[in-house]
């Protein structure tokens, strides 16, 4: 855990330095894929949970394209759901995509999708505290078949690179997948803004 | 992309025949990863645009766990965004994860998670229908770095394996990644709620 945040550190600056840095991302695969260690307590079954054998998580794959830094860096500290008055956290994008933020400091309310590079893939059926066990799709735990986080957030500010944002809930070092504006922001998007464009 | 949407049905199909099918997913693999043909007049840059020199996706890799049926066959036919009151759409989870929808019919609202398959993503500036040119994180297109989208929509009614919702604006035939209870739900979340329980 603490590894991976080094690492993502490393990652965050090597790339600042290398403006693009194409084997680095070897770097952050690796412990994205390959971390999980199901020897760990910490992934044990809980009473009542299900695993299934999950088919090789190969129909597509992810770039990522930054970095979060929060103040969390053990689960057990992170919130159970972020608040629009929590943390300011902060969200750095890597080289080549900065560019791609023109315009979001327009933005108040974001959307932030991010990998849950610690999460365990296979149960169907969970307890995340041992509370009640419920299917996954029924609950937002970051055990899923794909580990993919959504937050909304509210931006602080935005300078260059750096977005400064609260409302997260993720641990230090989590993997930054996408930035957009808030749907809720929408009346009647602008054509623009549509998400059926390509 | 009428390719595409007969690869899913053919898919699903034998998916539901088959219980499981590894090899199954190649299909959809080589339909995600290879169908975006630059080539195609429809992929060219618009005045203003801007592509970049994209790292390989190789940082995460993702599992389809289902595929979204709706009434449109082609992007030009989505609308701008879903609607809680536009038409029933179905949504189809694949086997092993059909267990996961344990709770679902409990939610009123769910969060959707689809692969955006036809988008490109190498544009950092773009302007989806010829008018103003923005940053991709300012913009919700489907053309981004990881082509992911959401939306929130209204559960109809759960069958086994098949979901009917409303609020979709996605392809017909679109890959399913994950489906969770709306955040807006959430007051103050159960311990078994919370997405940090891991």
């Amino acid at each position: 855990m603490g590894e991976h945040e080094r690492s993502c550190e490393t990652l965050a600056g090597s790339r600042r330095a290398a403006g693009e840095a194409g084997d680095l991302f070897c770097i952050v695969r690796f412990k994205a894929e390959r971390e999980i260690d199901l020897n760990n307590r910490e992934h044990d079954l809980r009473p009542g949970e299900r695993a299934v054998a999950a088919p090789a998580p190969t129909d597509a794959s992810l770039t990522f394209v930054g970095v979060i830094r929060t103040p969390w860096t053990d689960r057990a500290q992170c919130p159970r759901q972020g608040s629009p008055d929590g943390p300011v956290c902060v969200i750095e994008v890597f080289p080549p995509w900065v560019e791609a933020l023109d315009g979001v400091d327009g933005r108040e309310r974001l959307e932030v999708l991010y990998w849950l590079h610690e999460s365990r893939r296979d149960l169907v059926a969970q307890s995340p505290r041992g509370g009640v066990v419920r299917g996954t799709f029924s609950i937002r735990s970051p055990v899923r078949p794909n580990p993919i986080g959504t937050a909304i957030v509210r931006l602080v500010r935005l300078e260059g690179a750096i977005l400064h944002v609260r409302g997260l809930d993720c641990l230090d070092g989590t993997p930054l997948l996408d930035l957009k504006p808030d749907r809720s922001l929408f009346g009647a998007p602008a054509p623009d803004e549509t998400s059926s464009g390509r």
